[in-house]
Parts: structure tokens; sequence; C-alpha cells
């Protein structure tokens, strides 16, 4: 990878204004303006080209990346820990174990006790349906006032690693991957994404994927087609947000209860299981009561609705529906497929087989997208850095050569 | 921040003593003396000064900080990881599910196991009065002998994140804050401080904050008050110290029962629960036995001994008392509020509210005190590297500017 | 110590040949060549003494090691976080709890979501015989099958933390302090190493050690005598390999049911408990099938036969039988020591406390073994890099001098 590249990308992320990201937080990607949302997905690519050629984009010298995870994941520990290594943050993870669901005085020392050293806070939280995102928005606070009140020499910058709303590095990284894939964001323009859900024999995914991916592809003139059975709805608000996206770029955003319609002359599919809003809405009330008992009465019932959407899955039959009869597939990984990790899932084995290695590369991007947030947070004049870096050619592995 | 205050004051740790300290531990402030105290509080002075100018105090390319908590600690944990990042070293935790309490040939081995290419051990063991400072000494000795008979390169130093006497990162952080809140370590003398007893829903809080203080306050001139009800005496020979140190330092100590005569005209007031002496020493045969019942019995007790000092609370009309009526609070946090994290706990929400910033800047300090810990362990003329460093303005954060 | 040595140690790598090492994995020291071996042997004592000179042998300036681990373990843990960090790499430990055995897919897409920006994968599984060796392999050709398939630009190496057949970075490691003790490897041409088991009152050890230990020494030119009780035995194949690389290097590989015939004579001994073959494949399939009533009996049958063999003990008797009356003893850690860490084990107390420094030294060469895999699997011309790293002086604690 030539390092023209590179500063082709530098020179267009000099046209871009994005000061506001500068000590401030990436939550929701439908707070951000289009140039914020552009500057994530130029970083990140600068920062894969660099690594690419050996070039090491340390930034910080020290510094600790906190990372406050409420729910298990393998893959976006990952991308974060090897985000903040790569920019030269050591992680440390807050043990969750006693904290729960907290608020007010509590959140804010924590926010504080957290952050004296540290650039960047990542958080996952995406268990309690209008929760997450609140939890997310109060440490930020806390954050904005211990910096105003002097006890904090510089405000950290949260990056979301899912909430119940949004899962912003996931549909980022979904997004530059099909710019990657389709040679241009404006190639986008246009295309059409069916975003379905998919039966799973398992029950309470988080919401946020497909509301991620509604919410950003329809910022970008895509054709974004949301499809689940009928009441498997998303939170209203969400919804509403993307149609006003989709009108305003240009696009479309339309929503139907059939899979096949859907999948009809789709450019890409995103097949992927979530539980129904309403659901949501009443685990996180018995998850709040402690209710066991509600809650594995309310899992029975919950698979048993599932079971009657069986034919909600990814199969060559349905792929023949759509355009050319072979869509690109997205997944957030992993899926369930049928046959291999479950008896029936979201997606037929041979239609994952043929797509797996495009979904790992979607995978790919995640680490970058997650650098490109925290150096938008922490770094003021992020272009002029990066052309100091580029001159400078430190190696990232002295071992090269 | 100007870098002639850094300037300043490593002039000021030249003139210090502090030879000792060098492939020393760091386990009790009573063992230390005056100047190598002060050599602590010079150097963290200078690095969070440092920090402040974005100069990077890195020390090492590499090496390993070993943190061995046996008690959970959120904010210790995070100041130690701070440090250690800081000047240049990776956090290796060491778990200890399976180690429990050991001796002999056990504890030796392990020492050295985690040793090899480590320069610093963070222990916390605060759980079983005489067992947590036996426990470092013995870590101690068997590192002192690993490195006599060529088995370790390097002998790390100990920090003592907390033991079953002291606390010395808390109580050194404290006093780092008193400094810079009456404008120098010389206005401390003749200063009052109230630290007392307060009532706390909980059991089984740890002697060492009390201890700490009064070890470590006394040595400065101050007018040190401890008041609890009776039955709640600390460690007696830790009460003796303090009175020895006063003595010797024209301060004084005096000991009551009263919370008012305490607060009475004090500077500073530090109200805090713990568990009294005789009851810290029933817990830990019981623990010793796993005496689950015992353990029990003694918790209902304590819970009832406890409530008929409900009046032990910091509140407004307490803070009355103070000098100018409204004397600074001091608290290691989290403290209990009445009404906020419990029904009645340590200290009035209106009171705390108002002293909340002043409890988090105090919180603050403790990364650089444990960071001025380790490097005075492992850096053996730490003005000579400190001035090189301020010459080459390595950037913590390259992105500045 | 002096520059000089390493530039001698330099010198002797350039001769050898091990370009295979490069971006490929460390599972079997059989599989490795003669030059392999003593390429790794050579970088880790280069590494050491660097070490020893405070010459920073940092290669990257980021990167992940990641750290999967099957099953506990504090010493190997931390010699591999050692090892990553005297290189640069930040360890990222990958939660297996929910993992377990995994084959498959599974395998293919965890391997490759924990690599995007990863350097070195070390693994240790050892619990389940036929499993943790195949499990490396097949994570390796999913990173192979990324790699080409242009999904992961780098392919990290693994690094063989102990499986079921070998335990390489401990049978390097002991090789490599029998070369120091002894005076350099061809000195260990003719040497009588007793791997013998030993009494323990625990149950179901690996076999990884003795294996790894008769797989490698027999490559040495070596005498390698294997002992222990009837139905003791271990791998057959792995025997057999032992014995095939005893004749290639004249040395010899005898096998024997007697500890005396073992010790009689020997330069080394190495007693060390370890379960019978068969009954790890029968521990295998009932853990499989998750029978815990069957393990209960399993253990207890295996402990009453244990029990025959009491005197499987290296007291001073039998180390009366070896070379002087006083060989060399040596073991992996922690050892079962009689009257200390049980009422009978593995070894007499006062044998281990003369031998205990040996056993400290011998576990420190761990770090540097790791250290060296490391570095062959990733950096193409390692004397290259070593020399400019030894012209640039770059120190590893800049607080010295």
């Amino acid at each position: 990878m030539s390092t023209s590249t590179i500063h082709d990308l530098i020179a267009r992320l000099k046209k871009l204004s994005f000061e506001d990201m500068y000590n401030n937080d990436f939550l929701l990607t439908w707070q951000k303006s289009k140039d914020e949302l552009n500057a994530v997905l130029t970083v990140a690519e600068i920062l894969r080209h660099m690594r690419s050629a050996n070039i090491s984009p340390r930034v910080f010298d020290s510094g600790l990346a906190v990372s406050l995870f409420r729910d298990n994941s393998t893959r976006t520990r990952f991308s974060y820990a090897s985000a903040a290594n790569l920019l030269g943050l050591a992680v440390q993870d807050l043990d969750e174990g006693k904290s729960q669901i907290a608020h007010g005085e509590t959140v804010r020392e924590t926010a504080v006790m957290i952050s004296f050293l540290s650039e960047i806070i990542g958080i996952r939280d995406d268990m309690y349906l209008g929760a997450g995102h609140e939890y997310m928005v109060e440490v930020g606070e806390a954050l904005t006032d211990a910096h105003n009140e002097g006890l904090l020499e510089r405000r950290p910058s949260i990056v979301n690693l899912q909430c119940d709303r949004d899962h912003p590095t996931q549909s980022m990284a979904d997004l530059q991957h099909l710019i990657n894939e389709f040679g241009g964001v404006k190639k986008l323009k246009g295309k059409k994404i069916a975003m379905t859900w998919a039966y799973s024999p398992s029950y309470g995914k988080p919401l946020s994927v497909p509301q991620g991916i509604i919410g950003l592809f329809t910022r970008f003139g895509m054709d974004v087609h949301l499809a689940y059975p009928e009441g498997y709805g998303l939170i209203p608000e969400i919804e509403e947000e993307a149609a006003k996206s989709a009108a305003k770029s240009g696009g479309s955003f339309t929503k139907g209860n059939s899979m096949d319609e859907a999948f009809k002359d789709a450019d890409i599919v995103y097949p992927k299981s979530w539980a129904p809003f309403a659901v949501m809405q009443q685990r996180t009330e018995l998850l709040s009561n402690r209710d066991t008992k509600g809650l594995g009465e309310l899992e029975k019932e919950c698979l048993e609705e599932n079971k009657k959407h069986l034919d909600w899955e990814c199969t060559e039959d349905k792929m023949k529906l759509t355009k050319g009869g072979d869509a690109r597939y997205m997944h957030c990984l992993p899926a369930d497929i049928s046959g291999v990790s479950c008896t029936q899932g979201e997606v037929a084995a041979s239609v994952f087989e043929r797509k797996r290695a495009a979904t790992y590369r979607e995978a790919g991007y995640k680490p970058y997208i997650i650098a490109a947030m925290m150096m938008l947070g922490k770094v003021q004049k992020p272009h002029k850095l990066l052309e100091r870096m580029l001159k400078q050619e430190g190696p990232r592995c002295h071992g090269k050569g």
C-alpha cells in the first residue's frame, strides 16, 4: 500500500468540519453530522493504510482506555483493545461485578475515579432498554462537570461500544466495508439493503444492530428496507429517525413484514435475529425486579413465538430473489448457521460458507473505526498529527526489512 | 502550568535524603523518615505538573507492575494502573483465587515466579488483622533473598496498596491534598484534624485509613484528634506510635469518645466508619476457621452495636462546631451518604454535596503518589532522570498543538 | 554482562537455518529442526543478556499478544506476559468461559476475530487428551486461510503454552538451564537424566512435561531414562519419537519401572507426578460427557492406585544413588514437597530446600524462551534487528545511571 493513498485521505480529511468531536463523545450516529461521520471513516482508512505501511500511528506515550462492559463480548472487546493499543493506550477493565445499574452520585463518583489519567472510556451497556444510552449520557455529564470544576485535567471521551439504541462501532465498520466493496461512498446511493429479522433458537438479542443500520445507512442515500414479522418492531423513534434521514439524503426507508419483499432486488442483505421491542421492555422490567420466574416464562413464550417464523431464514432460495441472484451478505457475527451452530437459524450453511470471508473482512474494520473515534475525540487537529507521523515513518514493527 | 514550578520542585528534591528507598519497599509511613515522605510528596507533584505540561515521565520501555489484590477495589486499582502506565509499566494481575493466605515456601515461590521481569509489586491485603502487613514483609524477604542468590536480576519494590495496619497511598494522597489546600506543608503545623468514627449500615470496614491518618498526620505537627464510641479502638500500638510522633513533631494527639469535641474548632474533619479492633480480631479468627455461622452472628451483633451510635454522623449541625463553621471535609470514598447511598450513614447529603468536588480532588492525588513511590523504589537518582526528561520534553500526548 | 557476549551469540545465530519459523507456529519441539531449537535458545540468551545490559529489545511499537488459557496457570501466564511486554506487545486475554471445546466454524471465526491486530496467540490447552494439540493446529489453519484470503494483513504466530502432548516453553527453559549449568550444549552429550514419575496426593496432572522432556532432551545426545510404576505410561507415539531421536543424536532412551535404576548415576533427576495415559483417556471421555459421578469415581480409584507407589519420592537416600551422590534436581514447579506442601509428595523437604534456588533459576529462563519464540515467529531477520538494537542501545529503564 503506498503512502500516496494516505496523503489523499489526509487531504480529504482537511476539508471536513468536525471541530465538535474534540473532547466529545461518540454515542449515536444520528447525533453526528455527515462530515463527522466521514471524518471517522477517513481517519479509520488512514490508520488502516498506515498499519499496512508499517507506520506507527501512536498518539500517546501513556494513558488509559477504560473498558466498561456490562455484557459479554469477545469481538468488540478485542477490537477496542486493538484500537487502544494502536494509539498507545493501555486498556483497564472496570470490574462491574459490584456496580450493576447505578445512578446519581454512584455514577458520578465512579466516572471521575476511573478518569484521572484516562483518555477514553468505552462502554457497552445493551441489556436494559432505556438504560444503556442514558447511562452513557450520565457518565458524560459527570465527566464534563468534573472537567469544568478542575477535577479532571483532561476530559476522557466516551465511545459507545453498544447501547440499547445504537451500535455505532458496528454500523460504521459495516458502512466502511460497503464503501470499500462498492468502490466509494457515492456508489452506495440508490443501493438497496434489506435489513431483516431472521429466526434464531435464542431470544433477547439486542435491537442495537438493526437500529444502528437503519439509522446510519439512510444517511447515505441508500434504499433501506426493514422487514420483520409482525410484532418484532424496533424502538419507534429510531424507525422515525431513519425515515427522516432517508428523506433528507435522497434515499428511502421502507418497512414491511415480508422477508421476500425485502430481499427482492436487494444489493445487500443483513438477516439477523432480534427480540421485539415490546418484549425487551417487558424483559427490562423483569430484570429490574429480578423476577427470575417471570423471565423464564417470557423466554419460553418468546421462543414459542419465534418458532412461528422459522421461514425467516437466509436460504439459497431467498438469495435468488436478490440482485443478480447473489447479493452481498452482512452479519455482525457470530451468525446462527443452520446445521452448523444450531439446528435451524438465521442463515443456511451453504450461503454462509460462500459469504464467510466477506463477513470476516467486514469485522476487520471495527478496530480502525474505534481507533478513529478515539483519535477524533482526543486530537484537535488530526490531519496535522497524521502528516507528522507520515513524515517521521516511525515503524510499528521494527523487525521488518 | 509552567516548567519553572517543576524545576523548583526538583531543586527541593535534591536536598532530601532518601537513598534507602532505592530497591526498597513502601509498607508503612511510620517506617519512613520525614525526608523520605517529603521525597514522595515532591516527586508526586513533579509528575503531576509534568503531565499537565504534556511531558511524558516514562521511566521504562518495558517491565511489569504486578497487582496482587486480596480484596476488591476500583479506586486503588485504577490509581495503581494509572501510575504504572504513566511510568511505562504494564499491569499484570495475579489471580489470587487459588492462593488465599499463604505462608512459607508457597509465598517464597510465588514471589519469585511473578518477579523475573517485574519492577513493582502492588499488594492489597487488608482482610485479616495481623496478616496483611506480615504477608508483605514475607514477600519482601523472599525478593531480597532471591536477588542476593542471583535468581532475580532486579529486586522488584513492593508498594502497600492497603494492609491491616496502614493505607499509605491513601494517607499520602490525603496529605498532598491538604498541603495544596493550605498552601504548603508548613501551614499544616497546628491545624486541627478530627479523625472520627462515623455510623454506617455496614460492618467490617478496615482500620487502615484512620490508622494511616493518625500515623502520618502526627508527623507534620498537626493536632490530631481521634474520636470513636467506646469500644471502637484501633490497633493500640499504632495509637501509641501516633502519640510519639506528635510529641516529636510539635503537634498533638488526643483521643476521645465524643464526635462533638473532636469537631470543635477543627480545621479538617475526616468522619469515617470502621470496625472495632477487637471485632476485627474475632473476625480474623472466624474467617481463618471458615466459621460462616460465627461470622453471621458477629455481623448481626456488630450491626446492632453500630446502631447505638447513629448520632455519629457528619451533619450540618456538627459542621457548625468546626473552625469557621465549615471545616474542610475529607473521605477516602465512597462515603455512605444519608439518603443517597443509604438511609442513614456517615455524612448528611447536604454536607457531602457541598464538599463533593473537594473529595474528588483529594482522590486525584493517589495515582501520582503511587507513581512517586514506584519511581523512588526503582530509580536511584530521580532528580537526574527528571531533569533529563524535562530537557527532552518528550510529549505524553503527541496530538497536542 | 558485556555486550561482546551478545555479539558472539548473534554471530552464532547467523549461522543457523531457521527461515521456516517466520510467520509460523511453535507447537511441538519434535517438529522443529536442531537449528530451529538452537535459534530459540540463542535468541533467548541474547534477550536475557540485553536486559541485563539494560538494552531494550522492543520489537513492536504496538500489537497484541493474545492469551488463551483453558487451564489455570500463574507461572506460564506471568512468563508469557513478561515476554510479550519485553517485545512491546500488550497482552489481551480471551475470556474462555463461553468457548469450551470448540470446533469448525466457531474455532475459525474466533481465531480470526482475535487476530486483526495481533502478533502472537499463546494457547494453553492441556485438559483433554487428544484435544489440545489438535485445537492449536485448527487455529493455525484458520489463521493461514484467513491470511491467504487477505482477511488478515499479518498472520499471528501461535506459541504452545502447554498442550496434551508437549510443553515446549517449559522443556526449552529446562534445556537452557542445563546448558548454562553444564557450560554449553555440547556438554549435555552423554549426561544421564532420570525423568521419573513421583508420588503426589493429587491426580490428573498432565503428561506434557515428561513428554516434553523425553521428546526434547533425546535430541541433544543425552541418556534419557524414563521411569514410572507399571501402568503410568505416556502417549506411546511420543515415547517412540524419543527413542528415534535418541538413536539419531547418539544418545539413548531407556524405559523402566524402577526409580532406583533411573536415579543410579544420573547427572540430573526430574521426579514429577503425572496421571497414567489410560486414565487421562478415560478422564477426557468423562469430561466430555460431563459425567461428574464417573469423574469422582475415577479420581478415588486413581488416588488409591497412586498410594501403592508412595515410595516414588525423591528422598535423600534416592539422591545418594545419583552421580556423586547429589545430582542436579529439576522441577517445573510447584513441587509437592513432603511435610511442606503436603504430608507426603514428590520430594523430601531437605532435598528440595537444597535445590530450591536452582529450580527458581530454571524457571527464570521461561520468559526469555517465550520471547525468543515470539521474535522468531514475527521477525524475518532477527540478527539484523538485534544488531541494530545493540548499536542504538535504547535503555529499557531510563532511570539507570
